[in-house]
């Protein structure tokens, strides 16, 4: 983390871990894709600890589920001790995308085939936060 | 909305209007507040259509509802026609900021005094989402 | 006011003042020629106060007088304080702004229809001062 | 000029080019006064011709007159035809800057030694600017 | 890759890959150390295939070899085709960082301990390197 | 200098310092050229001595030798004391750029005509590196 990436106290301005998370995520969605993907919505993104000028800043994303043309990205922030190689939990986000075709309309997500109890279990809570998302906007 | 702030498509980089929603908000909950408040977590950022090189953007933020250290902020983020004056919604976001201390630590949020009944449904939905989350942390 | 934003003794480096006003006065320009207008010069611009990193920082821009086919844009930079709510007045410009039709050439400009007086002194202030600049490359 | 300083009809964008003016001016006024020299005013900022993402630009400054503890510097912005090595002049300002002791207030600036005619009529002219504006706050 | 990081021609900016590389190097650089290296020298940077708007880019690096108070760091850029997930090598670098003490003076890496033929090879390489590097300078 | 372009320890941000030279460089390349050079390596880059915020920085380039597609060029960077005028060399740069035609193809460079001493011990080495470089690839 740069100078430049910092606001007025000294630790990560929220925007610029904001652009990070997207373009990191964003990269999870178009593999899984292949082919653009743009953001429909941030559906969850919490700050759990802050990140400081200096840091290592280490960012990881995945597929948690995939919907008919959409799908939900996992992006997690974490701060590297570079010392240890303890990695301290500093952001984690969830990001809806939508798989845009040539025409520039939504088109089918290719499906996601979980293989392990936690890629499932992260799968289901995928799809219950979208049931939840859908029942708030009626 | 200049060449700078666009994506591969020409259309707004998700990260960057992510950027200018998290300073709007930012000036809403450090007014309210009083002083500095920090981004918390985005509960809710919804693209409903795109940003194009060229295009006004207008950025709105207001304060739905304070809790005990923390506040709900909703920016919404529209395009405007210069030819008419007409603006449309590209973005809608709602944040949590929490109330930092000299000491860094959160402290009392002032109460909000909703006067409208269009205030009091944004504070009474803002509630309701908080309780939300918080069930589903549970 | 971020720490990207600062020179090297912690103030507003004044280039970047400088584009948030450019940005700030041609949006006010193409509201009133309802089409692309660029800078073709600033007139007067004057730093009357610092601005520090963490400051909430306001632009207001208006249009002061339509001429044939270029307009002068007013801006002023203003840093608020958060506690009281009270703001410095910290730059104020003056621009012209041209208007430019399809083909990339000047075109004419709406008239101004100046209602208060101080709109109508604003007015004759611009023409004033655009009479002195047209005086002095003579 | 690369395509992250053009505005959205691919000249450059006017705010870069005003950054690159006021760093450029920065750097004769520190010389002149061997210390820090803060901006104080742009007195005029002439666009005459539009620079394009691809061209080579060329900016060039000195200092035209020194007052009690302010000092005019003169910058021009050109593009260059990088087969002919012609120049073209895109920009012309004129800048007032400020000297500042150590405590942070003005103090006096070096006086300046003009020794060709042409040097001798630009501080003639930036004297007479100067007048004007003083007269002008009166 | 954005726009905004883009030269004229569409394709990315020299400048900017060097930046992206100088980031993953060091932080390859400071996993080894276990605390600040500064870039000392850059002894090979070769483009090998341009990477375009649009592209997801990729940066690998890794520890060549150390030696007293510096240590060698490779780094490669590819371009990853989202369809296929071919990846296509576009640069590849060989930096020296240098581990400074909280006294700001070089102290001793720790030493590198190759498992494999190719890690062997690596470090074989990049000590010749070195020694090619100071025979020249003398 | 000013603190976007610094890292966490208040000195010049290494990439930032390469993107200023591949800059300054390639303007060199393209003036000799009559055209568009894209850099192809940086073949040496030395950090001899730190820039901190607020030093003004000097960059100057020049062509070393011109072979057949391509052309060495090298880049000094200096940090210059605005109190007595002194410049203490920062860093020092040797690029190859390869002359691109209309076709995107590489064409030929115009020679290079050394006309002191020093130009021609500069060519001299550059054709010298060259070859080195061009035996290790073997």
């Amino acid at each position: 983390m740069l100078p430049q990436h910092a606001n007025a106290i000294g630790t990560a301005f929220g925007g610029t871990v904001m652009s990070w998370i997207d373009i990191c995520a964003a990269v999870s969605a178009q593999r899984h894709c292949s082919r653009v993907a743009v953001t429909a919505s941030v559906d969850a993104l919490d700050f759990v600890a802050p990140l400081r000028v200096g840091d290592v800043v280490v960012l990881r994303s995945w597929v948690n589920a995939a919907f008919r043309t959409s799908l939900e990205v996992e992006c997690v922030v974490e701060r590297e001790d570079t010392t240890t190689g303890a990695r301290v939990l500093c952001a984690d986000a969830k990001l809806t995308f939508v798989n845009l075709g040539p025409d520039g309309r939504p088109q089918p997500v290719p499906p996601l085939a979980p293989e392990t109890d936690e890629e499932r279990a992260r799968e289901a809570a995928a799809i219950a936060r979208r049931e939840t998302r859908l029942a708030a906007r009626r």
